[in-house]
């Protein structure tokens, strides 16, 4: 009865997936109502709420009050609010899920490099260079630039044409600065350092230093890294 | 009314998280009945049912069933799920999300690479070796290795010490072989290639050589980057 049930669910959500093909919808488009899906799916109305509630959980469906359901954006929402709650609720000792978050996010910067140099090298950066001016006059008020921060990353993804590289520098970039508060992880002291190395990632890839560009790269990560390999969880118990 | 339904949603889905965390439990360990949730919580038994279905989409929840409702792996099984729908839904005239997920693998590779060759130089490396030797074999008879060739991303990356890269190889080497075939890009032909580019790398990063190593991992993708940039989307209609 309950694997009927279960089996009855996978089985509408497919069916919806193949709808949304069959008919080129995209993101955005509107749905047919939850009575039409009924009828043309030919599975009970409870199987077709609990269908959509899935694929409203992955962003391929997306519910707006009080004008219906719609193809969702296909982000990678679904990813951060999974890793949120994995790294907060399975932080490890030595704050290892947290660690691994920024581990992947330098790794994608580090393997990102040649492009960013080859296309910023010569190129117009004033977007990126009012992320660094901004970090750096905060940085002197003592005071975090969680905004410009992000801004930067997504600015220097956006020019890579790979959108999947973007979505996921951003993706990690909110997993890490989600979870890290809630482990008691305070932001970075070190702003004034922080924000240099930003300058320098610009700067190196400006002027085309493939070499200088990774070094600072490292030196982004490095003492965010540091912090967690010196802190252990202070559990709240 | 609905917006009432879809905040008491939201808010049953953050409740069920935070008892989770509250109670320490673990990803497999058993969670209340949906009666209990709903005492618990003091909600709706359909909203206890929707936000149940929220979670275990996200991998927060798993229904067994029969048995009742645990704490899910917290895997990134929703990253592929709406990763392969999307390559599937927004291919582009030229294959581009196929294109972007190839990248990022290509990426992850060479940004795991002063690692893997650190790790793997002067090794026991013989399930890697098994590996390619399997490759090989199937490769001489025409065959496809798909199991063979998901295995050596899979212990390569297990190597290093870092569970979520381990799982981002593996996502997206499970939304790049699920979206290929869909959009009608059949696997690769050159499978004797592909089976010596396995073999390089491993052979590389064996002898501690990361240049080799970078090289090898360049001959492993380009062939199906290249694969990708000559074929055009063609659509089925």
């Amino acid at each position: 009865m309950k694997q009927d049930r279960q089996d009855g669910a996978r089985a509408t959500v497919n069916a919806i997936k193949d709808l949304i093909l069959s008919e080129h919808l995209r993101p955005g488009d509107p749905m047919p109502t939850e009575v039409d899906l009924v009828e043309k799916l030919g599975v009970s109305r409870s199987s077709v709420r609990e269908a959509i509630r899935t694929l409203v959980a992955l962003d391929i469906l997306e519910v707006r009050h009080g004008t219906g359901t719609f193809v969702g954006q296909l982000s990678l929402r679904p990813l951060v609010e999974g890793m949120v709650f994995r790294g907060v609720l399975l932080p490890g000792d030595d704050l290892s899920v947290l660690r691994e978050v920024v581990e992947v996010r330098k790794g994608l910067d580090l393997s990102l490099a040649p492009r960013v140099v080859e296309r910023l090298s010569g190129a117009d950066t004033a977007d990126l260079r009012v992320c660094v001016e901004e970090m750096k006059v905060l940085a002197a008020q003592h005071t975090t630039y969680p905004v410009q921060d992000r801004q930067f990353h997504l600015n220097l993804a956006e020019r890579l044409g790979n959108a999947l590289y973007g979505q996921l520098v951003a993706a990690f970039w909110d997993i890490h600065t989600t979870v890290a508060p809630r482990l008691g992880v305070v932001g970075q002291r070190d702003l004034d350092v922080t924000a240099a190395a930003h300058e320098a990632m610009l700067d190196a890839a400006v002027s085309g230093d493939l070499e200088a560009y990774r070094a600072a790269v490292e030196a982004h990560y490095d003492p965010i890294l540091r912090v967690l390999d010196d802190r252990h969880l202070v559990t709240a118990s």
